[in-house]
């Protein structure tokens, strides 16, 4: 069957006709929210947003979608930082926000089930009360469905894990409308291929994820941290090696690069700040270091982290041993985002996601930071250090084509780098929109067997189409839903 | 093309040209031990074994059979405990013990990378050298590249992970003879679909991984352990929830039943011992439990762990603290094997491996124990208590049709409890030959899409046939190879 030549109208309508009352959205500041993401790719809009109240309403859509050949692009809370949510071949925007039940916490196993459309902030609020909490830690207040599908990470994978290692088990629709519920509650499995892994860091391309069944995690009795500042970057990388490598218990080290310690500094010296004033900091090379357990553990943790950091020339070291100072020292660390943004504002912010192995962390760091500058770009560098995963944060004008095509050199510099230390391109963002070539570059010998896989789950095309796979690497011609 | 006709003799003929020499056997012993693994499935012989010494050998022998047809075993250890290496259907078994050779040891950024006939205490024994280990352990000495290929687990995954999660990058020949390099040797990756994942797992149904990149761990600077004997199951179950749910730093958690240790006492009174006399054990369920760290964290959680075995009623806990007093506590687990094949000399080993969410591990545990009883078979119960993994070692005679059908009764039974509390019929042993029917009642609404997978890998279906999927839910006649 041909795609559909549907007006938006129509779609609307057939689609309103299928799903509860109240489901079905063309209004244009709807359809705008549902364009736009914190990438920098330029918005696009979906011709109809659907809201989904539980799984078979999805089932509904997408058996619909199949078999008109109508595009599905998954919606989460919209926080992509690679296009993800991006309708590029317009279609359906499905916004599984209302999928947000908590549907069990099972305090003795330590799981969770939760809807796809459940915020990570929720859950964790909710989680609290068991004693229990969920350690992935991207950031944004994600849904778990869309962290699951770009198999996130954040702050605390040294310990923990990403999501691909705390789902356990999950509800996913395919594009045929059928629904397959894949691993289980136990927390280990060799039953069969993976299609939980699969599924998860899929992008929305296989199927939509309605359900998830997470592995908690016991709120630690102790918290400290310590942050230390450096002479240069390669101290604080090395302190960073050692600590993972001292198995010093440290779940989280976060660096900092001098770039981002001024734009904190003028953020809080600013109005941009709220708050008590803040006195600024070296601008140097910053680590953050967190240690978490039984009182008695975690106090031995914190004097081993900081005698690591002090072997490596830390400048200062600041600890913070009560709930308060520990959330007074980590604020630094979501205010990054925020003081990088003043730098230049109205210019949009382009996130890098470089991932090299643990002993190549420093040296990737400082050849980040010299290209930034040869190429004359703006932007400091975090880096959840701990394993290897490196962020320049770039603030661009996508409307100056000079900048735009440095930005080009220097993101291919970076690749180029990246790959030849044995790294990733993308340590927990995924390839979206923006990375497929960086995918080809990196796993070209494999995109024929991504692509089958994909043909065997989704055989017209419709699921997130432009995303993840380069279009030109299917090896015959899967035919790729577009706009109606 | 057909499968082909050529004569055993005529293949190895065929073979051993394309090959350096003396790669190939037809020989009547090599065949036989290539025959047979630690299952109680009946052994059954290759043709052929081809002994490869690279990974280009084992391209030739790939293309070469890819294109004759010709199925292909891939043989590690011969340590499987599902039927893995029995070439059910002939061909080629296809021993990777000649590609043993530790590539890379990266102490800076803890990852190795070996070939995939490389042993785990070999492996271990060079890494130590490094102050790293590697943290699987089923027990066996088995090859990493077996290891992958069941995805293994074994003692320490509580706090390590399983292959799945540790396993950074992979070599893999597929059956075109084709190369395929997966995944990087960050610690974290989001670029696209699994495929390390999905080739884990896959117990040489899609390809023959030839390389491994591993992710390593320190080695603690102490080890302190404990065993404790409890009034009942149930206590025992409850303790060791309490320890992963307490989160006091144990590393692994055993649980083995008065049976077991019935068995344990009459083998070490007995001729089969060696070494020193060993007391007797109270004949109640005992959990072995194991902490790590730094040494005043390590002590801290010996403290923690005893308390928790102390509130759930231990009879008896001794306390190792010395690297000599916690090797004689471990020797324990280890003899269980032997300790049991002792109660039936000449009886099959059958080992179970049901896992179910932690919270039902003591009433698991108990129904289990019932059922053995009940269907009148004799056997034990050892569990790695800290992920719900529950291993049943019953002693059968495969020429006795009574206790044969009793066992499929109870393997019935088990496996309906198991996925009635939400488990997997395979923690970490995998599908292979015998389990791919329960495959089917745990995952039977994704067989096709594990069948589409499979077949976008091995389109001739000479990967390991007979193994992991059952071969009618094919949804469209994958051709599978035959004996010729």
């Amino acid at each position: 069957m041909p795609p559909s030549t549907t007006s938006p109208e129509a779609l609307a309508r057939e689609l309103d006709r299928l799903l509860p009352s109240g489901q079905v959205s063309t209004g244009g500041s709807i359809r705008a929210l549902h364009g736009e993401d914190l990438s920098f790719h330029v918005p696009c809009l979906p011709d109809v947003v659907v809201f989904p109240r539980s799984t078979s309403d999805v089932v509904r859509v997408l058996a619909f979608s199949h078999e008109r050949r109508v595009p599905i692009v998954p919606f989460g809370a919209g926080s992509s930082l690679e296009g993800h949510i991006l309708p590029v071949a317009g279609g359906i925007s499905l916004d599984l926000s209302g999928l947000d039940s908590i549907v069990a916490v099972r305090q003795s196993e330590l799981t969770a089930t939760v809807q796809a459309g459940v915020r990570r902030l929720v859950l964790d609020r909710t989680l609290s009360q068991h004693g229990l909490f969920f350690p992935v830690d991207p950031g944004a207040d994600a849904t778990l469905g869309g962290m699951a599908a770009t198999n996130a990470a954040g702050t605390m994978t040294l310990t923990y894990g990403k999501m691909r290692s705390r789902v356990l088990a999950l509800e996913a629709v395919l594009p045929t409308g059928r629904v397959i519920r894949t691993g289980s509650r136990a927390m280990k499995s060799s039953a069969g291929y993976d299609l939980t892994g699969l599924l998860v860091g899929s992008e929305g391309t296989l199927g939509v994820i309605t359900e998830l069944t997470l592995r908690l995690a016991p709120i630690p009795e102790c918290v400290h941290a310590v942050r230390a500042s450096f002479p240069a970057v390669s101290d604080a990388a090395g302190a960073a090696q050692d600590l993972v490598a001292g198995d010093v218990g440290a779940r989280r080290i976060e660096l900092i690069d001098a770039w981002e310690i001024g734009a904190l500094n003028r953020f809080w010296a600013g109005n941009g700040r709220s708050g008590p004033a803040r006195p600024p900091l070296p601008e140097r090379p910053l680590l953050l270091v967190e240690v978490a357990g039984a009182s008695e553990a975690a106090r031995a943790a914190l004097a081993d982290a900081v005698a690591v950091l002090d072997a490596h020339g830390a400048l200062e070291a600041v600890q913070a041993v009560t709930p308060p100072e520990c959330a007074a020292l980590w604020r630094l660390r979501s205010e990054v985002f925020e003081a990088e943004r003043q730098v230049a504002p109205g210019h949009r912010s382009v996130s890098t996601d470089a991932c090299v192995p643990l002993g190549q962390l420093g040296e990737a760091i400082e050849f980040t930071r010299t290209a930034i500058d040869r190429w004359g770009l703006l932007g400091g560098i975090v880096s959840h250090a701990g394993d290897g995963n490196i962020h320049t944060g770039l603030l661009v004008d996508p409307g100056d084509t000079d900048e735009m095509r440095r930005l080009e050199g220097y993101l291919d510099e970076l690749l180029n780098d990246t790959l030849a230390r044995g790294g990733t391109c993308t340590g927990e963002h995924g390839i979206g929109l923006g990375k497929r070539e960086a995918l080809r570059r990196e796993h070209g010998d494999q995109l024929d067997l991504m692509w089958s896989i994909k043909r065997a789950f989704d055989p017209h095309g419709i699921m997130n189409p432009g995303k993840v796979l380069p279009d030109d690497a299917s090896p015959s011609g899967l035919p790729t839903a577009t706009s109606r």
